[in-house]
């Protein structure tokens, strides 16, 4: 059995961003080596996520709207007494997901043709990790 | 180590269905000879989810209803500019969840008294995959 | 590779309860002897949850109200009908999120500095179990 640990860094211009890791992640696979396993994707901070799903502009611009509506921002949370003021986040965070488990087949990340990981920043603007960590053989 | 991989593929009569798979991935397990380890259960398409909770009419029903609420259809979504009209099937398999792991011990799935594994699908009438991946010795 | 399997009990005194197992889960695995590889935490329970977030009550009470909020108490569900009045912790539960799997990394959990491990119960007052799975070597 093989295991094999990296990280991934953002440091995203905005306070909201969706960032396509797909590519970042199947790096990762190649060099562990490991040609059938799983690979977690994992947000170590916890007003992130990760997630799987479509590439495309609208679609991310609907998930935009669509976490403002269900987790919106600029409510009077009782999280903001600590004097933060990213309640949300952490609410949207929970929506979206917060890791993904990827199968690895035959060397390569097992997704479907429509499947993209991306990782999903609602309070950005500084540094925050990925850890993505192989297992198989 | 060992690792098995499988597929399973759905190709549903109504647009939205909920359908129990715990048995299919059982027997996956099963052939897999792994006695101890991880399942993975995971849908290979965008519009469809896998989720554990209760076999339960009612239940199931609550859950379309639910997701209907917080996730609706007709609305007019950015994605639907590329053609498409599933904006909110993306949104309902997010809620629900796009994947599960289940343990394996002593050479069975070892869940709740209560737990069954899911198939979600929100855009059906075709065919679609679920990845399951067996690891463990 | 090893694999090592435990089981966290819990009764809840409240009806709904967040409770931090973060250090129940980092003693299990190092009884496990696992210094690299996954641990699955998995509720057993289908009003039951786990999930990764802050450890800070007034979060906590935000995440209470929130999840009242999109998923109410008190509604007439189909689930109802088979003499149950829980609706409502099936709904939070799938939410909030069913089960997290942990990176282990130089013999430990690897985790960011603000994560914690959380079980949430939707339904408590009674014995309740979540799975403990580690695999790695």
């Amino acid at each position: 059995m093989t295991t094999h640990t990296d990280y991934l860094w953002f440091n995203t211009r905005q306070r909201r961003e969706m960032v396509r890791i797909t590519d970042q992640v199947a790096e990762i696979v190649a060099k562990s080596g490991v040609t059938d396993g799983l690979v977690l994707v994992s947000a170590m901070h916890i007003t992130a996520g990760v997630y799987v799903n479509d590439w495309e502009d609208g679609l991310i611009a609907d998930f935009g709207e669509w976490l403002e509506k269900l987790a919106p921002s600029g409510l009077d949370y009782h999280h903001h007494r600590t004097g933060e003021d990213n309640g949300d986040a952490h609410l949207k965070r929970t929506l979206i997901g917060h890791q993904v488990i990827l199968p690895i087949t035959n060397g390569r990340l097992d997704l479907g043709p429509w499947e993209q990981v991306f990782y999903a920043e609602f309070d950005g603007r500084r540094k925050k990790r990925v850890v993505v960590k192989v297992m198989g053989q």
